[in-house]
């Protein structure tokens, strides 16, 4: 056992009033990754989070352009070269906020209601990068930083990360780690420490009908024109068979099956169908026919309807016959599928069932390939015993049905593994109106990466 | 024959372009009748048309409260009690503009372009008012008008006329009348005069499936979790079979079949599928299984998606389950099917179909039954006889596709068939953006109504 980091835990329960202030600043700024509008706003996020690295005495901090938006890197390498590498990974973008209607206080304005702080990005992932940080802060203002640190910030992770690859490999050299930390999965729940190894991969499409030129009225021409929003419902009901399977040919090909030891340790996950149905007020579930709700959230492949947009969707009555239909659609990949291959299989489909009275066209958004980590690095048994000193249990492992890009590409480009977990719980409305992050959740997150940091520094042996 | 009314004709041509400006004072006035803020807007229009009726000496002009938006009375009763009363109908209401970003010219600044004035409603049907009162001034300032007139011009016809019916009941007295004159239907072409004699019904509903209490992250529940726009998608394309044919239970059960003499009837009119698809630019027709385009669209029922919304429609991913998805359907109904009935059969078939992850829910629009007119009336002959003097040939009868509530209530309630014609072409845009009239069809069907009421006039044998 190492010592405790008695005056870096002591320095953070000093300061926790403050850092909750700094994260309310960060949430601030609107940094939506997938609007247009938003250029301003994810440049401000990136130079508050530069400005941030080098009050914490970090060299070489700049904002790297990318053709979307830029990234931020810094880097802290006074620990000793004996000391590990730890390349920190988050990103400042958030997901749009809409319904802003179905939000209580203001996306954009955070403020505290009983025990959580709300506000887009509050815990997906502003609030985990500010763990981190606040963390590292402080160990440096205390006993010491004793592990050597590098940052990449990224403003494309929930836009798929389109970016990441190329500037991994621009900047190889400059990005070189151990392993990457990074607390961008979640918590089972408040009181159960959680260490990811494997997240879905992410393929989005948007799919457009066209059939007449302009919207018909549709008493004049509605029976005779056939309608675009009807033949996408009909692709769409298509795409899965009656047991929630998914009729893209070959889908299924490259599936890596769930093997019997990895669905008997998932069945010992302390989550239940009754935990997924409260959290999500769903009157029943469907997972795929023969997977378990976790099983099938985790390990296997599902191809989701994100949107529907076509015709009059106001008040009231307009008989309109539409002249296009688009669905958003993005499938999360298990491993060995492809965003590429998954893309061929769509339009295979399209091209045999869409009837020949519409026009149809596949638009692709950014992806990623699914990752499995290595649960036997040095990096993650610290930060399983990190999460067991503040929780006073050992942390379960699982598989995550999101998807997170830079774990791939960082695995492949880097050679490194990366240490996934963070402190968002299941209740805290990510990607949804009245995002939250829980106040002690994010004091207990600070702590566990104190002694995860000083886990590592300790000298070998 | 009668003699020609000549000086009314010059008189209308004398004024052609005051009439224009009349026309475009009216187009300026947004009465959208489904939008809950145009409310100022459409007592605005039917003050307009009271103006109007006063201005051509109407007596008795006055703006009838329904519990929606307002009708129009007047009357002018001085041709004497030998000559027949004609109820002139018309509705000031017009379909929303959206989307707005395809209109040449705004949608309420009327603007002449070519030939054509454009503007919403400027065919549908406030050119067709403008027409029919204008051809009423045109013989009232020359050799005097012949027939005694009501006027009823409602503000809700596009969202179904749920008031007609009450409001015809409740003033039963003050409406009576030989016949009605509804210039609310079109043209089969510039060249082709046309009066219909029968009308499609409409029941027209938003069907909401949610799922979730709220948008989830499609990463975490997606496969777990049912996708509600995946639900409606698949319940829509159930309600059709393989051969076009609608399967909500009992549908057809009510449906008067085509007779073969209607049909050969259908054969003959001047419009062919190329025609639908020059106007459509759709890429190919499918009519139901079994019957001609122009056979499906007038005489057999439909089921079309108006709309489609469903979680997040913006520019780039999200990646979300949605909490809900609505679909605006509706059908157009062919005797003796009913709204009500339908409804129940669309019930029947979300209980029967609607898995147990989701929930369904109807909300019915106003609607009512198809209507077919006696065309053996003087009205029905002295309006064929006018269309020919100025189109130099027999107008085409024909069923319509699209559905005037007024019709079937004013049958039902007044006993008094409709004399439905009208000037719009198919290439008017009714319902669509860049709506406008042909200047010259306006121009000649002022010319059809001065004929119309003159041979009305004449004394019977």
């Amino acid at each position: 056992m190492t010592d405790t980091p008695q005056e870096a835990l002591q320095y953070a329960r000093d300061n926790q009033t403050r850092f909750i202030d700094e994260l309310k600043e960060l949430v601030r700024i609107p940094s939506i990754s997938t609007d247009p509008e938003a250029r301003d706003d994810m440049l401000r996020a990136a130079e508050w989070l530069a400005a941030h690295l080098r009050q914490l005495n970090c060299q070489n901090v700049q904002i790297i352009p990318t053709p979307g938006h830029p990234m931020v890197y810094g880097e802290w390498l006074e620990a000793g070269p004996d000391k590990p590498v730890a390349l920190v990974y988050g990103h400042y973008d958030v997901q749009p906020a809409e319904p802003l209607e179905e939000w209580v206080s203001p996306p954009f304005e955070p403020e505290v209601r009983g025990k959580s702080l709300y506000g887009r990005g509050a815990t997906d992932m502003k609030g985990q990068i500010i763990i981190v940080l606040k963390a590292i802060e402080s160990l440096m203002k205390t006993s010491g930083m004793p592990v050597n640190l590098k940052f990449i910030f990224e403003g494309e992770e929930e836009i798929g990360s389109p970016n990441m690859a190329r500037i991994i490999e621009e900047y190889r050299n400059l990005l070189a780690c151990d392993f990457t930390v990074n607390p961008d999965s979640g918590m089972m729940a408040a009181d159960i420490p959680t260490i990811t190894y494997g997240l879905r991969g992410l393929a989005y499409f948007d799919i457009v009908i066209t059939g007449p030129s302009q919207d018909l009225h549709s008493g004049l021409y509605g029976g005779a024109v056939h309608n675009p929003a009807q033949v996408l419902c009909e692709l769409i009901a298509g795409m899965h068979d009656e047991k929630g399977r998914i009729t893209l040919p070959g889908f299924y090909d490259k599936v890596r099956p769930l093997d019997e030891n990895e669905r008997l340790e998932m069945k010992r996950l302390p989550i239940s169908d009754q935990d997924i149905l409260r959290q999500t007020g769903a009157p029943a579930l469907r997972p795929e026919e023969g997977y378990t709700a976790v099983e099938a959230v985790t390990g296997r492949p599902t191809l989701e309807v994100n949107g529907l947009l076509s015709g009059y969707t106001g008040e009231g009555s307009k008989t309109v016959l539409p002249a296009r239909a688009l669905a958003k659609v993005s499938m999360r990949l298990v491993p060995d599928q492809s965003p590429q291959e998954v893309r061929q299989q769509l339009e295979q489909y399209l091209e045999k069932h869409c009837p020949p009275t519409v026009r149809w066209e596949v638009r692709q958004h950014a992806g990623g390939p699914a990752s499995i980590t290595d649960i036997n690095i040095p990096a993650v048994k610290a930060m399983a015993e990190a999460l067991e000193r503040v929780w006073g249990k050992r942390p379960v492992f699982k598989r995550e049905g999101g998807s997170i890009t830079a774990v791939a590409d960082i695995q492949r480009l880097l050679g490194a593994e990366s240490v996934l977990t963070g402190f968002a719980l299941p209740e805290d409305n990510m990607h949804s109106p009245n995002e939250k992050i829980d106040l002690l959740s994010f004091e207990r997150g600070i702590d566990a990466m104190i002694h995860f940091f000083s886990i590592l520094g300790q000298p070998a042996g």
